[in-house]
């Protein structure tokens, strides 16, 4: 709990790892209420309630405290248990990658790259990357190999792109054509596109 | 032939077809050299060796001016010839739909898109939308209609998601994983997830 009394004098008496919670946790606030662009290192120090030299102690510009900060708070796929066929196992992947993509920190990072310059796009594309698109890949190449093993995908279908269809598809009609992704139109996804795609 | 002895007052002697094709090429001239955020009326009325008055005349503002130079110069996909199996014809149509993408209309869209703020964002996402998105859409179903009559697609293969899935993967990979669709990615594209996707 923040004390509304504390100062940035009271709150140097945090530690080390409770401070770096207390800041990333502000660049995030920020992010949400001014903007990439507005967000400045002293805002964040005043709402971490503590000192700009505290923030590049740890962190030499803004655009490596953001990453930071979206990079820690962005949820996790997580592991998917075998709910008996491709078809149920995809369908949980993607409410969990849904719930990632319009997490607090997913649609911050969204906003980020609409508003940032083209050099920093690379490094928050980075996080996408490394935290969501990367690991989506995996998981679903591992559902895909459980399928086969089970019997309900087929012995080929595997191979890069047949891993991206639902992260691309996720993304297009989330970004391009703003659907929101109702659990109907997941539903749609899993059985008009994958299950066809994948079938023995 | 743009001779360069011409000032804005002999240019001022183009017919308003003439003109109005000069401005949106300066347009988009300026797009491709300073960018969205440094383009200026100005500056596209100097290349276009006219005066400001010319330009705002027709376009109330900067995001009008970019939004129909894009518009204009954008290539369409065009009509998609019988090619004797739905294999091939939606090989061409990705070949087609890539060559949009990386005109340099395409690029300079994507670039806006990139640099300009969220509102502006909207605007350039309809250029997207009713100039690449839904010719894509209503061509793709136009090729599955055919492949059902053909007897290469599966009946069911209709509806919003499956028309989809190559406008998604195209975007996605170029956008997101920084591929440039290589003939030969355009044809695992096809073997590995459309023809799977469709077969009867």
């Amino acid at each position: 709990m923040v004390d509304s009394r504390w100062s940035p004098a009271s709150a140097g008496r945090r530690r080390g790892p409770e401070l770096e919670r207390a800041i990333l946790e502000a660049a995030l606030e920020q992010l949400g209420t001014v903007g990439w662009n507005a967000l400045t290192m002293e805002g964040v120090a005043a709402g971490a309630q503590t000192g700009k030299a505290a923030l590049y102690r740890r962190w030499p510009s803004k655009t490596d405290l953001v990453a930071d900060a979206l990079r820690t708070a962005l949820p996790q796929i997580g592991e998917i248990p075998d709910c008996g066929s491709i078809r149920e196992d995809l369908h949980l992947l993607c409410v969990r990658t849904r719930a990632v993509m319009y997490s607090r920190a997913g649609q911050a990072l969204w906003s980020v790259l609409h508003e940032c310059d083209h050099a920093h796009a690379e490094r928050f594309h980075g996080v996408i990357s490394s935290r969501l698109q990367e690991p989506a890949r995996q998981l679903i190449g591992e559902l895909l190999v459980r399928g086969i093993e089970r019997g309900d995908v087929r012995a080929d279908a595997t191979g890069p792109l047949v891993v991206d269809v639902i992260p691309a598809m996720l993304m297009y009609r989330s970004k391009v054509c703003g659907s929101e992704w109702q659990d109907g139109e997941i539903a749609e996804l899993i059985d008009q596109v994958m299950v066809p795609l994948l079938r023995v």
